[in-house]
């Protein structure tokens, strides 16, 4: 079943749910084209979860994704953090920053019955997640008021497991995406497959619509997608540049040059692996690294010099999300992009 | 350009080289169905290769392609040598073989004017390269004959290198593939590209035919490479089941199993590294090691294991090529497979 059919919506492209680059705006542009906009809500309140949902309310009747993050809440480890400080220690010393004065960074909450009653009120007709399912009542919840449930899967594994659990679109997130791996059911990033490989595998493994992920930049790659037996397409990267992003110049430049050429996966900036633009903390303490304290705890210590850097127009300690494909990335309104994604279908 | 206007066939399938898992005879099926065979040359002498040359030239006038490594001869190191072989010591004394009785392993010879001395002879339609060209003289030797230059390109720096240096069709390979990486201007693993990223965007950067290899297992996958913007593609797992290839019974087993769903990047067969099906020795000693020698010095020390293990019907030491999707593999001529991954063009 296509994925406009499943949600009776115009063209088959999810806006990717981008937590720190895009909000409401984003979301509600894409909707009104006709594809389906997304709302990432791991960097926000409940509170700032009904707020957004009112301005949807307010601005579109069309069907929209309302996307979570389900990871375990961490248990802080103090000897943990202390060694990541460590790390960063040269990095403090540099930039005059006192790391004994380091705030708590921007926290990401998994889904919580909290945010369930948010959405019982808007009932949104996706609710999809990240990093595996939230608890059985949990999901049971979301599934009795009728949203329909994604989950990204970054394995067969991965998607047999999200199939058995219920869901009604598996996404078949290739290596080649930016920002966090959907990976939940191992850590060993070697089982990560690109898009070429792992799509018409889940196709072949599951029942339900798959959605394709990772590396798709423009219309050819939606038709090339939809050949390989996706239902629909999740597009991130490529909205980066729209009006309704929300990244820094830093980040907006990045993608436009051509270090944009060379992602790498990094747990450095969260604590989880994602994919960003190399960038300096990336090459000078690896990419990958057994420093980071666990998800998302990792974030706190290096926001400061994220902030120190950026300030001086550098993204040497940024997350610089990106997709190994930047090149579908326009300066145009996401509604435009959205139907020029399209256009092949 | 399509492959099939360069070259004048009828098929726009390269069936990849895959040294020590075919020879001619799977060059000649591929050849005469319409398809471009290829005769992968790295583990030939000259002498082997004249005789393979006089088999192909007997069984059809298609066009043919032939293939060779470009790596830089090694140094040895008996210091690395013998930390690897530390490292491999519980293993030889688990299997009861005696390290210093290891004898040289199966070489890999780089291209050279012994090999274009044979060449000449039998001028093939194309000559395809691996880890980046031949000396400037070696390869205007061998487009004085007109056979044509491929090679391939794991990054648009390598796509953009190549075409530069003058090679007629740019081979995109996405981080799926298996075997071999042709990355050659770096060895940052974190530079490897899915083919869904890779291929439009070198099809963007140059003006030579592209051809799209990585994860590429059937008709679906021929028509999603064509729609990227690939003049044709270069497919290699899909045929390791076929009668024509000379892959081990426990090589054949795990391509037919569900083991074959992860593979990994590793170096430790060859000391390059390359795509196989993950098993015991890259588990244990973690797929990508600092210790085994230079390409392809790593070799000798790990065959007697994996000639003792694969007598007891065991993969836990052999090098598993395959890429990220084996499921295209089907034990059927390889020409009649070649007409099936053609049946969408």
């Amino acid at each position: 079943m296509r994925l406009t059919e499943l949600l009776g919506i115009e063209l088959p492209v999810i806006q990717a749910p981008m937590a720190g680059a895009q909000a409401s705006a984003m979301a509600i542009a894409v909707s009104n084209a006709g594809g389906l906009g997304s709302l990432p809500c791991a960097m926000l309140t409940a509170e700032g979860l009904r707020k957004e949902m009112e301005t949807i309310k307010a601005q579109t009747t069309r069907p929209f994704n309302v996307n979570f993050f389900c990871h375990m809440a961490p248990v802080a480890d103090a000897a943990r953090e202390s060694a990541w400080r460590a790390a960063l220690a040269p990095y403090y010393r540099q930039y005059g920053i006192d790391p004994a004065g380091i705030p708590a960074g921007p926290g990401r909450a998994p889904f919580s019955a909290g945010f369930a009653e948010v959405l019982e009120e808007y009932r949104p007709a996706v609710v999809s997640f990240h990093f595996g399912l939230p608890s059985a009542d949990l999901l049971k919840r979301v599934k009795s008021w009728r949203s329909k449930i994604f989950c990204s899967a970054t394995t067969i594994e991965e998607a047999l497991w999200l199939e058995a659990h219920g869901v009604d679109a598996v996404i078949a997130q290739g290596v080649e995406a930016g920002g966090h791996r959907g990976i939940f059911l191992s850590d060993d990033l070697s089982t990560q497959v690109g898009t070429f490989a792992l799509l018409p595998q889940v196709v072949r493994a599951v029942k339900v619509p798959v959605i394709a992920a990772g590396g798709i930049a423009d219309a050819k790659g939606v038709t090339a997608a939809l050949a390989l037996g996706a239902a629909g397409v999740q597009i991130g990267t490529a909205y980066l540049l729209c009006p309704e992003s929300t990244i820094t110049a830093v980040h907006r430049k990045a993608l436009k040059s051509e270090a944009a050429r060379h992602t790498a996966l990094t747990n450095l900036f969260t604590g989880r692996p994602a994919r960003g633009i190399m960038n300096k903390v990336m090459r000078e303490l690896g990419p990958v690294s057994n420093l980071p304290p666990a998800f998302p705890l990792a974030t706190s210590a290096i926001v400061p010099l994220r902030a120190k850097a950026e300030a001086e127009g550098s993204g040497d300690f940024s997350p610089l999300w990106s997709g190994q494909n930047a090149t579908g990335c326009k300066e145009i309104p996401a509604a435009q992009l959205t139907r020029e994604l399209a256009a092949g279908v």
